[in-house]
């Protein structure tokens, strides 16, 4: 079992994970994770932020000479404007009358649709949204993408298993069908040409359009949502489990995007579209390979069924909503005066989706590694990976 | 914390709930479990099975007089036609000459594409799909059917939640996004209008649009999909939470649906159509009501900010891949031989969507009552309530 | 990961217990659960509800013809009373003036020392204590057992571990120091003889002196106490884990051992005694066997080291305290009246500590299997046992 | 539900502890973790790390200007000896040449008996036993110590719930039961008196004979162990329940306590003793107090009857055994070579059992925080103080 917490402020000095079940015998370190949070910022239409947030990364346990230990991994990632917020956000009581005087500790009694603002405050009794925000924010996903790069590392290594993610759409602008058959679904060595990409997309032409329509977004002072999808590969079958709701990895997957800020939708495989097919056109059916090896036409499925991995390349999408901080103002209360008004603005970027295929990616990652482990069980890399390849052994040739 | 196993397989005696963790005070009987049972094998288009099929359920614990005890809750549901069952599905041993003579017992060596047959079989080192088909069948969703009408029963007493579901598309018959204004959302009040219809769908003329593609289907010897909507009317803002991923609302509900047999989409609110709209008409604008009570112009989020319930109708969508036992058999191998075949074929349904979203509402049922009990606590339903009020009355009116 | 959860009340319809998680391959009967359940009924001075109490064992998941299938399995365990009880325990609401002549039905208003009884209605907001003793009874614990039979079925087919239990003290009455050397440790192969000595104790002297303080105490109408061993054969070393506090196996088994009902104290290994010792003669010196492999000189610290399994034998105990039912009745208030009276008296045993013995036995067995499991993983025994073995030879010998 | 993760080397650069689940209101400072690590360090019998140890506290996250905020709490504990062992302890790779000049960089191949050293060597297959004592290392508690500071603030903060440890006994020394009669057990307000007691014992004439203890066996060579206790008061009536094995405030006590490092056993309340009894003594009876309120005559069940605090102040007792590096050496054998050898011997305490005590309460704090937010839930200190308020005003007076 793996388990992993995350912890601290958008503003606050740090953000902190820990992973805690990790195996022994994982090859990782600070460069690795430092290039993981690289890849969260890459995108066109990010703002300002992006550009000068540096991610201080700092690994305080589970790490020893680039391996894992046994122990719970940890690491900080601080926060390079910590200075500017080092009153407004300090964790001990600061002098008041230093407070009154920072626009920064200003109560934010404006709650901004589209985020945890308003219900964040009802559900706290807080009378404004500074202590919902700093934990609500995105910025929390990076210690998702930096753990989520630790379990990859061991998926990789105990399991040979490998994952890549783009974006299928942007706004309205999406990859049409047809491009498929001419691009070919991306694959782990993709990686690389993909993160170059500006919105992560695998087809040349429609990332071009997709940067018309950010560009024109910008112009008029709004947002984008978009879709994502990750594609894992060189997975055993049977991770997950039929037999329990809860087991099933399809569900888990789910959690995992879901859990995503600004996520509204998650589809396995073809998803969505499955349910306007017919039965006949809707599965993957099974014949032999020349190998022996019993493999599927398709890859309708998404490389699940009954809530298991089925060995076929595994893909699922996150469907993330429009940045909710939109430049034209949305209609808000003052919580303070009880008067209609504007929210407030406290970012600007177009969009963020070719950033949340990185973090859906993280979560994937992490999901996968806790399957491997409940199926293969193994305290070090070596033991994982002996336990998988005997089972794989043992799937019979036909 | 609110607990949940479920056992037993398609054709043994019984199958098996617990629920543990409910309070205390909960007023269910037997036949409301029956009733909701019933809910379940609604629908046009189902095969035989469902109407010879009787759900005898038995409520072994956790009840007395009609009242929740503060025990865990267990049922069984009976299995009518175990009698023709008991030799092949014994617990224990059997004479083996008896199983040889039983067609029931002949093992299923060819995989049905779209099942959990093949990867379950790999799994676990089975020669035969006859155990993972046993447990992965859909006949399981019963004990959650039973169980979410026992979480509803709370959420209904102790914080006046209540739930309605429908049929939004069949296959490519969809309630038309025009057709929203003419019918409105469906309330809980609606819940026995939309069980008498054939397809449990709120819209008359899509509704007849649906017979006439399932009787199509029929005909051709094919299978049907669709999507599920879930509404929760009454939740009080703030269930679930925006400081931990696992701890978000939207995310637990998209495991719960997703961990429903056949399911492959998700979406919260208006979902990937949020994906495509630009931020500025993708949010829920925030207003002052009549009464000082802070509230939402549009329903676009799906009563869902920052992973909490905002307070306003809960609305979450699943999409459901076709059955996929196809008369039209699919393409296998058989196991045994290696050789090319055809799937076994085991039912005869065309659809199974208008049961599933009673399936659904069970499951989001169970996911908010879990909710409320972790915001709120309690041993008993008074105790409960009596939490639920006083934060109700602890947000400021403006 | 393996779960479970009981349900059923003590005069309720039935238990009923459900095990997730158990891998396929499991080869368990009926007849293997009434024997472990016939068990949990041994020991010199219990009352008359265990010679008329018999254990109606049916499994309606997870087995079939003998195996386990690798979904939850679940049984009920019937009530030979029920017939008396049906009204008065009712899952649903019966015709109120049945309940009037029913002596069964009467309130129990004079919660009883040393029982959830009072704490229980306060807890629920209960004006008498029937629900809670009910669900609090020991009667729960037959659930326990019979999934912990399966549990030991699975230790020993996937990892040749074995487990025995046995009373070291009753009362005042403690198997001497000295005994030990003459007698040693029971075995495994021992279960016969313990499970035929009234008290399950392994030294006949001091047994014999447990009956006549047993007798004793029943002439002075009071009850007794005393301490159980469960000790666990063919342990590998590394079950639990020194790296978080929740994953040590000695924690795992005082939750489990302190969870029984009546239990006040667990002890690992030599437990209080060893706190008493000095260094130098409190720890198990590490030496070469002649076959090369490390083992220890002694055996205080009970078979685990950092908070895991050494591959010694594992050895714990549990500290029941007395029948609190005690025929000499204990002072108490009647919450009906506030005034001071004694408490109800609803049993007759003496002492339960030898069947304690066997739901100590029961709980380990479970807390081992579920170790085992996160250690090795595995969807069936030979999974499991493949990796165990694996595991074993990677161990160097010197 | 509260959950924590504790991460970290003992000779790592931090150790770190995330805390998830803390309602917001809290008030709690660095200083006060400063203060509650400071008892950490106390007691007669340390060696030298604890002199120069000093524990550098830095929050990280969950709190704001003395007030937690809602998201989860996290600080890191630095090591001040860090930079001597940067290299060695380095999380990413080092020059290879650098390692073979230190000497704290030697293997260490001598497991010590008593340690995890051995059994985390065979479990994750290393050679040497570096990285397992750096986790299994009681220099981790430093973590349990602040997380348990932040959970006692909560305790009292919303429930008036305040804890106070002591120690029973030293080796063989215990405070006499008629001392007892004399002192009477600890309250909250003898915390900072215990605190200058050499040994934390409550019972002055004790403590001299204890600290003639300690002066003997360090004279001698050898370490010691002890008892001691934990006492809540202020606890509701209610916390755990009857209802399920699981969910026994005893056995996540017990749990919480035998997973501390070196504890062996656990008792609540009279514990062993009371198995000793019969059950006429063994019991407390109940009787209404002159403010009508019910209450016990005696304190032997400890405060929990039926796996729920019952209102009556909780004590819980940990064994230590002897602190397992002993001074004069114990029989070991070296991996490297197969010889027969002495232990690695790291450091100089003759006794660690005043500092456990503090161990021990944090541990409690946190068990009884997680189990006061399952009862009465709350997303902040006023919700929960009021649901406290609310449920102990509905308990009834006679």
């Amino acid at each position: 079992m793996l388990r992993w917490l995350t912890a601290g402020e958008s503003h606050g000095p740090a953000l902190v994970g820990v992973l805690e079940g990790l195996p022994s015998g994982v090859s990782v370190t600070t460069d690795d994770l430092v290039a993981a949070l690289a890849r969260r910022r890459l995108g066109y239409g990010r703002g300002a932020r992006m550009a000068f947030e540096q991610d201080e990364v700092t690994v305080l346990g589970g790490l020893r000479h680039g391996v894992s230990q046994g122990g719970p991994f940890a690491l900080t990632i601080g926060n390079t404007e910590w200075p500017k917020w080092s009153t407004v956000m300090s964790a001990d009581p600061v002098d008041p009358s230093l407070l009154k005087t920072t626009g920064r500790n200003a109560a934010l009694t404006r709650p901004r649709p589209g985020h945890a603002d308003l219900v964040g405050m009802q559900k706290h009794g807080f009378d404004e949204a500074r202590p919902v925000l700093e934990r609500a924010s995105a910025r929390e996903t990076a210690t998702r993408v930096a753990l989520g790069a630790v379990a990859a590392k061991f998926l990789e290594q105990a399991a040979g298993v490998r994952l890549v993610s783009h974006t299928v759409s942007l706004g309205p602008v999406a990859v049409p069908d047809d491009a498929w058959a001419e691009v070919g679904l991306p694959h782990p060595d993709d990686v690389a040409a993909l993160d170059a990409d500006p919105l992560r997309c695998h087809h040349p032409a429609t990332s071009a359009r997709m940067v018309e329509e950010v560009d024109a977004c910008h112009k008029e002072g709004d947002t984008l949502g978009g879709v994502v999808e990750v594609l894992a590969y060189g997975l055993p079958p049977g991770l997950g489990s039929h037999t329990h709701w809860d087991r099933r990895i399809d569900g888990r997957l789910a959690q995992a995007l879901m859990g995503i800020q600004a996520i509204k939708g998650v589809e396995v495989g073809d998803g969505f579209e499955t349910a306007r097919r017919r039965g006949s056109a809707a599965h993957d059916e099974i014949e032999k390979g020349p190998d022996g090896v019993l493999r599927r036409r398709t890859a309708r499925a998404g490389g699940t069924e009954g809530g298991m991995t089925t060995g076929e390349v595994l893909r699922v999408r996150a469907a993330m909503k429009p940045i909710a901080t939109v430049p034209r103002a949305l209609a808000t209360v003052d919580v303070a005066t009880g008067e209609a008004t504007q929210a407030h603005h406290q970012r600007s970027d177009v969009c963020a989706v070719p950033a949340s295929g990185v973090v859906a990616e993280a979560m994937v990652a992490l999901v996968l590694a806790d399957a491997l482990l409940e199926k293969f069980g193994g305290d070090s890399v070596p033991e994982t990976a002996r336990n998988v390849r005997a089972y794989l052994d043992s799937i019979p040739e036909l």
